[in-house]
């Protein structure tokens, strides 16, 4: 019998779903073995029969004689679980691989392992239809969740109005976003430039630090990073992020050890700098790392002193990520700090992109009109997204989630610590947590044995491995990933 | 009597808008003005009586009793047009300039003529319910209008299944949309980095250019923009734009004249650099400057001879801006030549910010994993917005069209050349278009008289005003601004 919901979800209505092709064969396919198993070749075969081309999209005809065929070789369950993963992706996962392999420029490497579909709190579901506890959160873009019911219908209302407007014009719901941003970040500091990614906003941090200060030089971290642009590469320590594009001797920054206070001094002595930009929890090429509890205190002094800005990348720690007290929306807040530029994103913008600088009105003043310029920095679907995300973390209270799953969390590692050999080590602030194996090998065998056990830990550096979780993480998740985190070091031991 | 629509477009409901605060008094006594005209005092004074704190957003209790006011005193089409502009914004004129002075990093000159609310084909229009003609299109990145029904159900559906995911993971909404465009994409050009402004994929395409060539010379053209992240604004010549940030002396850049192909070899054979960036038609530091017909092909063949890396910028050119024939998406296409890499943006996002490098796959293949990474290039949202434009793009066979109002416009721009002794020049390619006027000044004040025969052009480069319409410009629009622009120059003369 001719199941409609089937025919829906192979063929689709363009007035509902513009962004999608028709399902083609070969996901069919895909699907059919997923929901069947292996005793549907019969039926897979008579799939092909009715869609001879490979890696073509079904026709109407087509979907109509495959919804006739399916409706009447399984059951009412079986039909509507290949309706309901139709839905989430109409393309094979095979075709979907090869087409990033053959179309993308290899600058990463591509992770294929899953293939994301749909959110589910701080899930996601991949094209197999199974679910994988997230660990990697798009580096804090997507603290909220991947799947966001009021940001869609925000974004909706705002493309049908006004889908993007330049940033040097003046809007309505950007104006609406400053009116509420402006008590999350720390005192003082209510000048707002926006930008679209984490790289451009450092990029564009340093060029007004440049600006204010009338100085070229400016001191970075070793272990830090902050972004791929030619000038927030040139911070970034990592060599072989920089010598490819000969932005390894630029003469303008000076790495020094990170809580290095002494060699930060004595470059600003010597004249060498009048800039500094860190990160208080070193988030990637350091495995996750926080700051000396003292040193920011002691740093804020010595800029002070010196007349020197203080750059505070809070990418990846922003937004409640690092809070140790209810309401301490930045790392900056935790260290007891006002910086004199924050550079925020990527989460408040709820999976938009969307980031910003943010600084103090004396600094913000020596920025003179022609100084930049930006097309998409804060238009009005990226302040709508904004606009409810950071009303989202309030009223969710997320930073009283973040003080309760980091307690949990650090209390179950440092027992599996204690359990198993080869964990060395926990470190982090907050939900930014990283572990120490003994081995980057056993690093990559035991994020193996995590996706068996269905949680998607991606991140690594060297010897540690990093957990970013979504901040929408609940107890019983917490102690998902525990149970499954045990596991795997029972099977890799 | 009560009016539930007015009601409601003060007070939101938050499911439906969840974006949204509510009305604010002075809003109300702004539209209650526009609409009533200067006899609305004594229904102002009310309002004001029921609504006491200025700026504050009015609460249930305030709605209930404003939209029983105004229910007395309006006609139903009164009433209609209040809750109408209401729903176009709840903030007054007034706030939204203060809020954006006191908050905005002046990094540009603010604009705050005309406020925009909504989009209308070709047309905009502001808080005060007026509208515009817009030539602006914030520099192409809203070629097919500013409000956009199929993307905003698009960018619905995807926000509510998966709202972002990092460029190195496999997903399908990129599946798709790189399954589509590379049949747009000049020949061989088909390996793909997703960025998300203008800047960013210039920045990536020189990185992606000295990897490639193992050198790190760049030959950039007098009179180019090509944005203003470190790596952009150095090849950017305009030197206010890079001496407050120490970029006006990078020894990798060098300067030579447009179309001057003796002082590009002169380079290249004193092995001072491997690769050359321009915009084959120069959009903003030069008025509208189209290279010299022949200049591409010779500058292809130089670079073939010197093994020289041939990038041209078409983020302002591209996806049909430039047609001279149907399907020539873009001004490499209109030259007649194949680059090594195009920068392409902003429109095919159909105002959804996104960007991308593009070049064949020998260039491709000198990357290598770990030499980049983007967190939101290329993620589901941008991919879905993108898969829509580009097909609204050939559906509405949007480089006709460009074919059709470039003839119609240059006709009559010509026209008024031979009347107004103020028209000096008209310039372009496809609805890349400027006219030089006699000075400065009078550009301004053209620009001006335009504005209130409600046409905002605001783009200007010295003596030259540019004219940006959107590609959906119909013939009527452009009759229009030809009356328009006559009464202007009319009015100054």
């Amino acid at each position: 019998m001719f199941s409609r919901r089937l025919y829906q979800s192979l063929v689709n209505d363009r007035n509902e779903h513009p962004e999608r092709f028709n399902a083609t064969r070969e996901r069919v396919e895909e699907i059919v073995y997923l929901v069947l198993g292996p005793d549907a070749t019969s039926v897979v075969e008579q799939v092909r029969r009715i869609v001879g081309e490979p890696r073509a999209h079904i026709d109407e005809r087509q979907g109509h004689a495959i919804a006739e065929l399916l409706g009447d070789e399984c059951s009412t369950h079986q039909l509507n679980r290949i309706a309901d993963t139709l839905m989430d992706s109409e393309i094979s996962t095979g075709e979907a691989i090869d087409v990033h392999e053959r179309y993308k420029i290899p600058v990463s490497a591509l992770e294929k392992d899953i293939i994301p579909v749909r959110g589910d709190g701080a899930w996601i579901i991949d094209t197999k239809g199974r679910a994988y506890l997230d660990m990697d959160s798009n580096y804090s873009a997507t603290n909220l969740g991947m799947s966001n019911p009021e940001i869609a219908r925000g974004l909706y209302n705002q493309a049908t109005q006004l889908i993007s407007m330049k940033e040097d014009r003046v809007h309505i719901p950007r104006t609406r976003f400053l009116k509420t941003i402006r008590g999350m970040t720390p005192e003082g500091l209510d000048c707002f430039y926006w930008q679209n990614s984490g790289g451009e906003a450092v990029d564009k941090a340093i060029k007004i630090a440049k600006a204010y200060t009338g100085e070229k030089g400016v001191v970075a971290m070793k272990g830090g990073f902050h972004g791929r642009t030619h000038g927030a590469v040139a911070v970034t320590e990592n060599r072989a992020y920089r010598e490819p594009f000969f932005l390894d001797d630029e003469d303008w920054v000076h790495f020094v050890e990170f809580n290095d206070l002494d060699a930060i001094e004595a470059l600003f002595k010597q004249g060498a700098a009048k800039t500094v930009i860190l990160e208080l929890v070193q988030g990637e090429e350091a495995g996750i790392r926080p700051a000396e509890r003292d040193f920011a205190k002691k740093l804020r002094k010595l800029c002070d002193e010196h007349g020197a800005v203080m750059i505070v990348d809070e990418i990846q720690s922003g937004f409640g990520r690092t809070a140790e007290k209810e309401g301490q929306w930045f790392a900056s807040d935790v260290y007891g700090v006002v910086p004199d530029i924050i550079t925020i994103g990527k989460s408040f913008g709820g999976g938009y992109p969307v980031t910003a600088v943010v600084t103090n009105r004396e600094i913000s003043d020596a920025m003179q009109p022609g100084y930049d310029g930006s097309t998409f920095g804060g238009n009005p679907m990226a302040m709508v997204a904004a606009m409810i995300a950071t009303r989202q973390m309030r009223e969710l209270n997320i930073t009283a989630n973040v003080i309760a799953r980091c307690g949990q969390l650090r209390k179950g590692l440092e027992k599996l610590a204690k359990k198993h050999d080869a964990l060395h080590e926990v470190r982090g602030l907050g939900l930014m947590i990283a572990i120490r194996l003994s081995s980057e090998t056993l690093v990559g065998d035991v994020q193996a044995a995590l996706r068996e056990r269905r949680v998607k830990a991606s991140l690594s550096t060297r010897e540690w491995l990093r957990f970013l979780p979504l901040l929408v993480i609940t107890e019983s998740d917490v102690d998902y990933l525990l149970n499954a985190l045990d596991g795997a070091l029972m099977s890799v031991g």
